[in-house]
């Protein structure tokens, strides 16, 4: 593994120079989070994966969002609960495009997050995502398909995800029939 | 500018090839829409903007999910209020990216179209924007992000707007103590 | 029972030609869409049921809507959470009266697939029922009214089952009854 | 005009015996529901309309839904604001398919009465449909395609307004593209 | 205990003649509902409780409500959930003051309990409570208050009452010292 | 008109002692709110008018509350809008039966003022309206179906009122018919 | 007035040096937030106010809430709309008492703007004020509150204040009895 | 421990004259509210704890302000669930600064006591925090920041906290890290 002497942006799936930067407000939101390293990795798309909270670290994201530009990431994906603040305070400060996962932790159920995430003012996009584990394997495929716009073999890669996932339904409707039989 | 017989996909934005397709449900969501078409231009991306309704003209969608893939076009922008389904539906057919805009038309103000467009399924993502014209304004700069992945004079042009923002801000601060004094 | 080739529609009830279709969206909706099938089975309505996604499996749903109107069926049933867009995606492709169900399966509990399928644009309606279980019950209950509109027998049926609720209401106050005495 | 005497269910479209009920629970629904009446004549089918209040006059309702099943009616249509229970006590004391139309009328916009229609418990379905006019159009339709099970007439009819539908959609575009230009 | 003969209307609390009805949606509700008649009884005023639901069972509903003018209750008491119909119905079809308790038993958790048993149309109000066990008790206090308005002996214990509360709570305050001492 | 010498507790209606007592928040509130007072007109029943803060003049609300005991108040019909606090503030201080009506008049059209007046803790009833001017003309009903437990002749005017509620629905359907015609 | 240099953090009351520290996330959100100024004008305390986005000028905000610490104001005031982070942003760099506005100033009518200010994760609070001009008042009054602490002069304009607003209801009271003699 | 005779507003932290007072509606309250007590103690600020419940012990809350002005308490946080008035109650009494902690106790999950907590009319702020523990703790902190306005040992702890904070966020991403290695 490569080695980083940076406090922010850790590497997490294999060696190569990370094209994804995942940031979570909380380590309580990893459960929910490490889908989009999961599903980042089975599309071998090389990621990093950190905490910082906008709230509780601001410095620590202005660090992040400052070297994700230099260290030559292409898209930001955040996760947070409540009044998710993090997607935005993130999409502020990069024209990266910023994917924001909404996550169901405070006592309000995800509104708050979904609200506080997409609700954006004219001029600084977070692309949103559904609340919680949809959401996150959806930012993962979101930026996969940002990234094959210029990358022919990542395309084939989501075609066959497209694929699988029709036949996964097909599948599952056969084992369906097996059960009520 | 340049003759087209496609019945969907009509060219909006100057005569070169469009890199962004925006379709919306309704006509009557022409208002919020064009606001998309606007921003696009001001950042020199070639466009294309139609109505195709998921549930009133599904094969014209399909139609244009199919030809948006082999015309080349790189994102796909789609607006609709009520139980927005525009976006999802295309997004189930291509793995370009899809921007979904939710529009506040109904008699429940935007709710139904923001949850019927961002809480999707895990395995097809739509990058939700803000309900109305907030969202529609962000959806073209998020295209615009994206295709800039790959274009370093767009990678410019985003620059100077988010100069552009802030300068306005400190504009807009200094009429305030103005208007105040 | 009758041997099927088609990969979409199996049938569930009896060996005869099923008279109503049961889409859900996921196999994890089927605890409660069973119910459908099990009201269905209790008026002696012949029916089948499958798994198809409108978003991750497009074609899937768009063979079996067009084979719905072929195979003669006479309604369409569906169930699906979050964005559920699967009613509303089938209802674009028949004329059949298309019943969906709500499900509570996404973090948001329900409200996401309950305006997903009840707020439709006008020209394609969706026959909204109640978010999850009971209202899974009364698809299959609207669905034998609407078939009993030209069958005297099934009428009888309807009649007897809205008897039974009665009846049952008026048991249950006995033993709430006898459980306070 | 046939001639009437019955109190309640007074007749509208045209001189034969009426198919489809329409009721509403106060006047002020009038705007709403004479669009159910509009597309029904669009569709040809006889109708008839009049105001009958669950609460204001439970009578009335209770002597109407017993006329409609003497009186041979196929569909009842039910709109009503705030806590509509309408459409539900008219299904609780008859097996005819029973289509209810939230309307917004109260000071919290139509939630309320999409609620109310919407959440029937498990014995006594409400076919709802969308709040407001989208709704009202829709339980025209949806009653059209009940009816159009035994009605190969009306099924071409209703095959032509699906294709009415997507022409609009495509003249719409049209319009859209000259505007623009 | 007092013989009786009547299907509805069933004796709960002591011999004496019932002067609150307590009516609910689905036997079901009885943990909620039996709040009701354990409040009550600590005011010494005779009730009685059963089950009718406003759908399932209208006929039991319309007989409950007329008996209950004939046999002299006072004050009829409602719990229902999901699309809860019940008090307006019997608010309907009387002038006796009811009293409705909104139960969170539908997926969407008492939201649409509350709003189908509060937003009653001019003309015919429903007392509304509190959802779920805070809003049973409270309705059989009210129901108490409504009784003392002519019973001197009933406005002591509600005084009593009204001092047990405010005693309890010194008491509780007391206790949360020695837990945190 | 009868001298009256307290601040608070001014009378409105006829010169007798007043039976019901209205409080609203604001004198914002009064549209809404003298709907109270008119139909109280209507069915007889003296009462008085004033405002009152919970938050703004508590001192003012607490004297109304005890001076409402002392002066001989049967009923005190509270209405108030955002975190409409003053019906239970008064529902604390007395055990007349105390009846609330929201009002619509936050941002947050009406939602606020309805869960701040029902969702009352056990031991603290407040007899919750609907929404705005229904809830108004419900609250002064309701206060007539309490006083009616023991005034024969009150319970007639309310028997009339019953029958011209559904004698004006009969009416409206027939203006209705006359307007389709 | 006092000459000033700094981009942000404009003067507004008075000459003195400013206490309280306003901003808002666009000029559009003036004529809610300038009330904030004029009650704190009320009071005598000094002000400044200032336009500064957390989404389109990060900068001028990062810049702003460092000068608040080393220019010395007490309080900050923060009102925007939508995903309202400004108030969050503020927090989290400054242990000031930081005071948030929602206003409804986007298509969801301001329930974004509040769960956005409030919904705050453990360790950065914000004191959040109902949404819109309600809310304005109330931040300045609370700051008022916060600085009257050590303040025995600003706490008797409190308590005039106080007095105000209950002589005030007792006005309103006062005429709304003379508008219904 | 000092010796207290007081009925209310009994002593929790150390022995010195408690700066801030918290009150709770329930002893349920106290798992949330204890939260309070433990980050006032940590940041070495005496506090006392008790339980009034502004609905069924008012006079309880009445004395409990009154006497918190006397004992010279500088700040009260008030901690309620479902129509959660005590903060508004208790503002509405004095002119120190109130905080609200919204509790999610009733089956309306917490939307009852933000809306009754934060949407307090012009004139009486209430510092509302977020729902549940998270509020709790920010209470604590929110209350610091005010009394730290004239404490510079204060400022000095609030200063390492918010290092604390930021500090503990790099931790917990090493952890992550770790996890993920």
């Amino acid at each position: 593994m490569q080695h980083r002497t940076e406090p922010v942006g850790d590497r997490a799936n294999r060696s190569e120079k990370p094209m994804v930067g995942i940031v979570m407000g909380s380590d309580s939101d990893l459960p929910v989070m490490k889908e989009v390293l999961q599903v980042l990795e089975s599309f071998d798309i090389p990621a990093e994966i950190t905490v910082a909270s906008a709230h509780r670290s601001p410095r620590r994201v202005a660090e992040y969002v400052r070297s994700a530009n230099e260290r030559g990431l292409k898209v930001i994906i955040a996760g947070a609960g409540g009044a998710a603040h993090l997607a935005g305070v993130l999409a502020a400060e990069t024209n990266l495009p910023v994917i924001g996962v909404p996550i169901g932790s405070s006592p309000l159920g995800g509104w708050d997050a979904l609200l506080a995430t997409v609700q954006m003012p004219a001029g600084v996009p977070v692309a949103t995502m559904a609340v919680g584990t949809a959401g996150a394997k959806n930012a993962a495929i979101l930026a996969a398909q940002m990234l094959a716009l210029t990358d022919a073999e990542l395309q084939g890669r989501l075609r066959r995800h497209k694929e699988e996932l029709a036949d996964k339904v097909a599948d599952r409707a056969k084992k369906v029939q097996e059960q009520l039989r």
